[in-house]
């Protein structure tokens, strides 16, 4: 294994091996995590390699993988601070081991091995409920505190929270789905599944640069995206405490269904002016002709006849930092596509994911003013929604969650 | 557009240019369909195409793509020939458009453009209810016949059968999804979805070689499939009549799921038993520790004691043609992740998708014996099944299925 021992990207190393890939959006501006080739006989792509030990958990900055899968696991009434502790070491173990594509235990059949790793990463979370089970209320940080509810919410209970939040995503869906498996039955007789979404995101090598994606309604999603190189990126993602939380982060899931049907019939201009970019490009409606994606937005700017050119209701105007008092996250959401409802639409939409220091400085905030005025709402349904502490990396040896368990 | 007058496929295409992959499965034995990168800023996988026209419709010899979007639609009542007719024109206007990298129609919103095609394919084809709806009854060809029913099947009626079906398969989801929704929205008014279906299989890259994938069970599956360049290749998938289907295929499809918590207990060597290869490598246990993947199957084989190495209810030996009277049909197959059923068990397992000249001469016999004997049934459970008439593919200018309602 000839790691690197730089702060280069999964993307960076991906690129260096001539798939054409450019360094990513999250390319090293914070170090300490190392990507390599295994010297295997797996393909390019297969043999990218994300390692799980770090400051950090993986599946934060890095960019979104072409596969997500996300469980949610509810303790059973059975089980104690010992038993949780058991099966984070047994968790974290196995993702390091799967991360750096290796079998997840000696013995293990074989499944996805021949894939490689993948970009393979493994994110693990706790959820406000499972504290007072495992008798650490008294350490449940105030910023798990409830997401208070939103005009226009409609969430499902059963596919909203959940004790622990196992995020998994990969650049070959069968590597991301025998990892959850993997997951899944190491929690047998410790915790049960309550919910799971899959997702996708864009295949690398689909563009020759990671360009921001798109999302099911088309648009370029993520351009004002905090980047790990701007000032104050840290400070914003992840958090200071309390103690077993320095360096971890706070992760808001929001399944989002979007109305295509009603969307798709919106003529272009339209469906401009509510998000307030082009579609074709992501440029800012307030930069004219000439404007390109990573264009300032200027939300002053107007017509000549005054009339403002990011409309007072359009979804970059509110969603925009200066509209919410600073506030701030990292998006790292994925599509989904999950067949048909009973009135033969589309079940389809966003899973979307922020990471932040604080969700009161960050996703709570911006969603208060985006569900009062976003134009953008009614093409949207919130169906479930979670809040969960995202935990610092482990070191080697160590596992996700070891300073809470044992601090 | 620099397209090669070649029948080189899309996987040589990719080869060439420089992601690690060799010629594919389907490479270029028969001729007559040329792949091209198309000049423009997209990435190498992104650029990858599919012509839509040719002496066969895609997505049937091409390797299987990262993701699948499968969906039946059942035309309305008010619909009459004439209608289906300009509903299959539409489709393969926009198909024949979107598998060259263009926008599905002047003027349409772009989604997907900057992925490129990256390797789509569009199948369209039409089950026995169709014909008739639209007074098309003598066409019908007889290899339509309602597949029997089988042992053990569980097919829930609701996710069965259509009037139509579309196969979209991409190497990246979002132009995959993009493409569905393109075509749904197209049969507005003329055909309702009926369901839908979404697969993926190994992206490309993930493997230095276009290896067997494998299935969610982590067995490699596929490995006798028959070969563009085996003899009989194409009397084994394409149809000869009647008229309007020579050179098309017949498609029976079953969402098998798979009973994965009980699979997933057994030991190794009771899986490869069951399957009759190693799990590792799919080599067959007739040939010692010295066979690979592709060494023959050799069923009368015995230990040293007398007991047959491959087991009387190994699913190969069910399986393969000596024991089936020669029966063959080519398998190109999708797994899927669709969730967690009521009882927390993953609804994952395989969209089997086969493809044949005459379905009595291919997956009726086969399946007639897996059903009866095989001892991987009972880790299976078929809860949909289909059969549709895949017509030829059309020439430029054409549509597909113009043979059957203009001749």
């Amino acid at each position: 294994m000839s790691a690197r021992p730089t702060g280069l990207s999964r993307r960076a190393v991906i690129g260096g091996a001539g798939a054409g890939l450019a360094v990513g959006a999250a390319g090293g501006a914070w170090g300490g995590r190392a990507s390599a080739h295994a010297p295997t006989d797996r393909g390019t792509l297969g043999a990218a390699r994300v390692p799980f030990h770090g400051p950090h958990q993986g599946g934060i900055v890095e960019p979104a993988q072409a596969r997500a899968e996300w469980a949610a696991f509810d303790l059973l009434a059975s089980t104690r601070r010992d038993g949780l502790a058991a099966l984070l070491r047994g968790w974290s173990a196995a993702a390091a081991r799967m991360t750096a594509g290796e079998p997840a235990a000696e013995g293990e059949n074989q499944v996805a091995l021949d894939a490689g790793p993948s970009s393979l990463t493994v994110t693990f979370g706790f959820g406000a409920s499972l504290f007072d089970k495992v008798g650490l209320a008294d350490r449940r940080p105030e910023a798990l505190a409830a997401l208070p509810a939103f005009p226009g919410d409609a969430l499902d209970p059963a596919r909203s929270d959940g004790d622990l939040w196992v995020q998994v995503g990969a650049d070959d869906a069968l590597v991301a789905v025998h990892a959850l498996r993997v997951l899944a039955r190491l929690a047998t007789g410790l915790a049960a599944p309550r919910w799971l979404m899959s997702g996708f995101a864009r295949t690398p090598g689909a563009t020759p640069h990671p360009m921001t994606g798109r999302n099911l309604m088309g648009q370029v999603d993520g351009t004002n995206n905090p980047r790990p190189q701007d000032p104050g990126f840290a400070a914003t993602v992840f958090a200071t405490g309390p103690d077993w939380m320095d360096g971890g982060s706070y992760a808001v899931l929001r399944r989002i269904r979007m109305l295509l049907e009603g969307w798709d019939t919106l003529p272009l201009d339209k469906q401009e002016r509510i998000i307030g970019r082009r579609k074709s490009d992501g440029a800012p409606l307030s930069g004219g002709p000439d404007a390109v994606e990573r264009t300032p937005v200027d939300l002053a700017a107007t017509d000549p006849d005054g009339v403002l050119r990011i409309a007072p209701d359009a979804h970059v105007r509110l969603a925009a930092a200066d509209s919410n008092g600073g506030a701030a996250m990292l998006r790292r959401g994925f599509s989904f596509h999950d067949g048909l409802l009973a009135d033969g639409s589309p079940d389809a939409g966003l899973l979307f994911a922020a990471y932040q220091a604080d969700p009161a400085r960050g996703f709570v905030p911006v969603q208060q003013r985006l569900s009062r005025g976003d134009g953008l709402s009614r093409y949207l349904r919130h169906e479930a929604s979670a809040l969960f502490a995202v935990p610092p990396g482990a070191p080697a040896g160590g596992y996700v969650g070891q300073q809470l368990l044992e601090g």
